[in-house]
């Protein structure tokens, strides 16, 4: 992850250009993302692609000549999307294309200006401050050209067509939490769930530029999501110390919602707030209206939970690289929970399944033994009332998370009794709708 | 108003006769009531019209000659439908035909019989009491004639044919809060309505008795009602220092009762109560089984609310004609947001709609700016906020009710950003039902 | 109930042979049970119905001669369904075929093995650590042959065929709480249902071996269950002096659900537990997934909430026949209350029902009468508040527990009113399933 993590960080990065490609080839030793492109002016829905970015070299040199904001040291200094400019001008005419943080004196922000032509250099509220009247030499070596917009994607067949997307974005330049995790996060994972003994899910990835980049790809791609997504995550923002913060689905009450409150609950930590159009990433896109896809997000700090949001304090050091360990561990529990959830069948429904038969009860009934012997199947009641409650409620109707909640425990808990009951084909599933006991 | 109110006052009002006659003719000044009767004997469900009451005097002489109880000074004086009468009378045998309220020495009583053959007075406790041995005459010049029940009513047409239902009562003699306050606020608030730049709903007024007329009403219109009605409100004693209170309909689920909820949480001043069909006005015979109408009632004191109930100190002094016209404008501003109120359909549902193309969002991305500057569409975050929460849940399921819940405001807070997105066309509504995207 | 307790408590039941068949026929003095048996071997879903066993003595002596333990003195002393043994042995050699109770050192163990051949001996703890090293005799005369199952149920035809199931089981020797008290209440109750001049539901009542019986019942007669069921309860433990205990039917939200935690709240004192696969009676038969009947459970005790739980301590004394005499009172209340649990239909639904026609309301309105009159019509204002609600919810949409809730009182308060309302034609009713006004 280090490695990869310092290959991308220089990058300049934008909604589109040579650094979003150059991302997606790197990315592509460790996922094999197919990359697409869309070219410009294509109209999106309601959006329309722009021209590509292509910049080469940006400066700004005092009257002595001296390169005092250089593009090559920080690509955050220029504004990103400028326009090409080449001219000298006083102080005064500079600043009104200057920006900084006057709270956080020696950050140099990070400022967009996609859809209208400007020109502009950040740089930290401590350098403004210490600039001397005189003239400035500013020069940007930029182009806008009719190019493309680019993103990755892959599937990764399961037993059933039923998706689950796992969703970043690849469109800022030199920051970590807030560019990096995202990507690193699903790189990492997909190689875990290509791992697994078997996938009951299609896995898909996308890594596209936000808010335009989602759009492109739900233009090109969202009649399959309608027709397939099972559930979905954003990934944005999983470095940092604090514990996963899952922001619901807009549907609010999907298989995915109710799980990881569950899991939240019983077995990572974790806080979840409410679906919102206002902010965020791109489960806004994924849950405007017309799609109402089953998407959530997942991040550890909120846009206005860390000091480096949007600026050059977003570094690796604060963003953590075994945060982004600890996520894909997370992630992986979750979607390994979201396996097991569903409905199961109960292959003997008429009267309680007699137990000892299938070595799942005593054949002997004295109380003196309970809590007192170490015969597992004799006293191993807290076995014996899953496997109890996990037949009865085996009827089709009810999910594992609510046969779960009835016994008290996660559904991760309730696995090894229902490998148990698979494996005796005491019960079937797990089947995502509701289903009769005969279907 | 108190113009309107002197005139009123002093008729000697019941549930059939002249008086209500007379109290319809002056009203249509105000309001053009069509004026309707039913005929004396008319079975209306498990009711009949009653022979119509006409009253011209009525009192009580001393054995000195002397008027002491004077119709003619206080219609509240005689019971109401007293059979006619003219006797002398012993004391005792006079006072089996007196009533009089011990806890309120002062007052006089407003007692009636309809429907069981009775005459009697009223009086002041402290009179009843002063009264001294000896012989009365008594003296009531009525009659019970083959007449008609009458009613006022009027459509004013909007632009769809759902109704709303405006209902007051017009049956009590001289009192004020319950009797007069009601059809005075009905008169006013159709000038508003008749008013307003438009109209989506088509309103209907109604002034009839209490119950009997109701009753007749809904024999008679009962039909269309259950066609066309989208909400109602019956209005009684809307005078007094006490903030509305609004007794929910008989489904208790509407959007009447929804929206009235939400107002009185963030912009008028209000109390809830639920249905019931002990006490109250004509929202029992809107909410018998068989109508089930989304009829409400709205009031400002309960009848165990107020010491005038029923008696003579139900006056203009008690009542408050400043507190009519707040109820005008309180029951305007209910009325205006019912409006508003529906689902509403982005027309540009797939992806967040590109807001700067609309002039609604900044095209320009620089945190340094939230909160800094003084460019609306720049930094005016609230209204951001809810232009993207109003056009993500502007899908025909969500109602603006529940978007403004989201969005921590009440719906009359939305309608600026409600009149732009409409201006610009990126929405449609207000549907009252729910409906598809697509529809 | 004493006399048919002292007859039935000697006796050795298990789940099949002689001892069952002796029960129900000391029963069928107190409710004509029709007996049924059901063949060894048969299977019955995933069980099979085993050989019947047959004991006719057994005991130990110690190397004396003398019998230190007497199957004759009380049956508990033989493990239930002991194979036949007689042979002489050392006192390490006996103890592991020995069953006692350290915490309880007087009491007798219950001990069975039914699906397992075994022998042995339940002793108290004292005795255990009396005996003497040594060689002792052990003897059981007992066989397992090629018999039968048998149970006994009843159908007492009611006004319609929807059934409501009385079931408790047979199959423990002598304890009483957890054997007697359920068939021997089952039987009082009987007569009682009998006697009721009219029943709107066909009663059911089923004894059966627990468990295996009950599966073997639901064998035979689960389609029928299937077809008409609207209610039933297991009877157990209904002894001790505890309130009733109620656990809920697998669906939860049953008319006998909402109906028991009405009554418990106003009526009856009570507790109530929600359905669980683990512990309990053969509501977890009726309750498997195949068949999900409207069957709780009820009892006084729960299986860990008293001493005497499958021991010899389980004595008449301890469960007290008056708890049983309170038991079969309680119980006839519950049942009763579902007789008039259902919807009515107003049959003057639209407008209010002109209550003084049908001298059920005032003919005079004096508010100065209200609380102050001894004439019920004028003054009883709390009839007069139930009648109208009554009328008003009486839609065929909200059941009477849901009306008695409205006018905050029980179902049983509600009698009277409904009894009127029923008496004048006002109403009809009780219908088990929501219907429309003119259904």
């Amino acid at each position: 992850m280090d490695q990869l993590f310092d290959r991308l960080f220089p990058i300049c990065r934008s909604i589109t250009g040579p650094g979003v490609r150059e991302t997606l080839a790197i990315l592509q030793e460790y996922i094999p993302l197919q990359v697409e492109a869309v070219s410009t002016g294509t109209v999106v829905y309601d959006w329309q692609i722009p021209k590509e970015w292509r910049i080469r070299d940006a400066w700004i040199k005092d009257s002595e000549g001296n390169k005092i904001v250089d593009f090559k040291e920080n690509n955050l200094h220029v504004l990103n999307y400028s326009v090409p400019v080449d001219q000298t001008m006083t102080l005064d005419e500079l600043k009104s294309n200057l920006y900084s943080l006057p709270h956080l004196p020696d950050a140099i922000p990070y400022v967009t200006s996609y859809y209208k032509e400007r020109w502009g250099f950040c740089l930290s509220q401590r350098q403004l401050e210490g600039l001397q009247p005189g003239n400035y030499q500013v020069y940007i070596d930029s182009e806008h050209v009719h190019g493309e917009l680019n993103y990755g994607h892959l599937v990764l067949p399961g037993e059933n067509t039923e998706e689950v997307l796992i969703s970043s974005y690849i469109c800022h330049p030199s920051m970590a939490n807030n560019e990096l995790s995202g990507p690193i996060v699903a790189a990492f994972l997909y190689n875990r769930i290509k791992s697994w003994p078997k996938r009951r899910f299609t896995y898909r990835f996308v890594l596209a530029p936000e808010t335009i980049g989602a759009v492109a790809y739900l233009h090109q791609n969202g009649k399959d999501l309608l027709e397939n997504l099972h559930a979905g995550l954003v990934l944005t923002c999983l470095g940092g110390e604090a514990t996963l913060s899952f922001k619901g689905t807009r549907r609010g009450n999907t298989d995915l919602d109710v799980l990881i409150q569950h899991l939240f609950h019983n077995q990572i930590p974790g806080r979840t707030r409410p679906f919102t159009p206002i902010h965020g990433s791109d489960e806004r896109q994924y849950g405007s209206p017309g799609f109402n896809l089953p998407v959530g997000q997942i991040t550890r700090v909120l846009h206005d939970g860390y000091i480096g949001y949007h600026n050059s304090m977003d570094t690796k050091e604060a963003m953590g690289i075994d945060s982004l360990q600890r996520s894909v561990n997370e992630l992986e529990t979750i979607l390994h929970s979201l396996e097991l959830q569903g409905h199961y069948i109960n292959l003997n429904p008429y009267g309680e399944v007699k137990l000892d038969k299938h070595e799942l009860y005593p054949d002997f009934n004295f109380i003196g033994l309970w809590g007192h012997s170490n015969n597992q199947v004799v006293d191993h009641r807290t076995q014996l009332n899953r496997i109890l409650t996990m037949l009865n409620y085996a009827d089709g109707q009810h999910s594992l998370l609510q046969i779960a909640d009835k016994c008290g425990c996660s559904v991760l808990e309730l696995e090894p009794v229902l490998q148990i009951l698979l494996e005796k084909q005491l019960i079937k599933g797990p089947f995502t709708e509701k289903r009769g006991l005969f279907e």
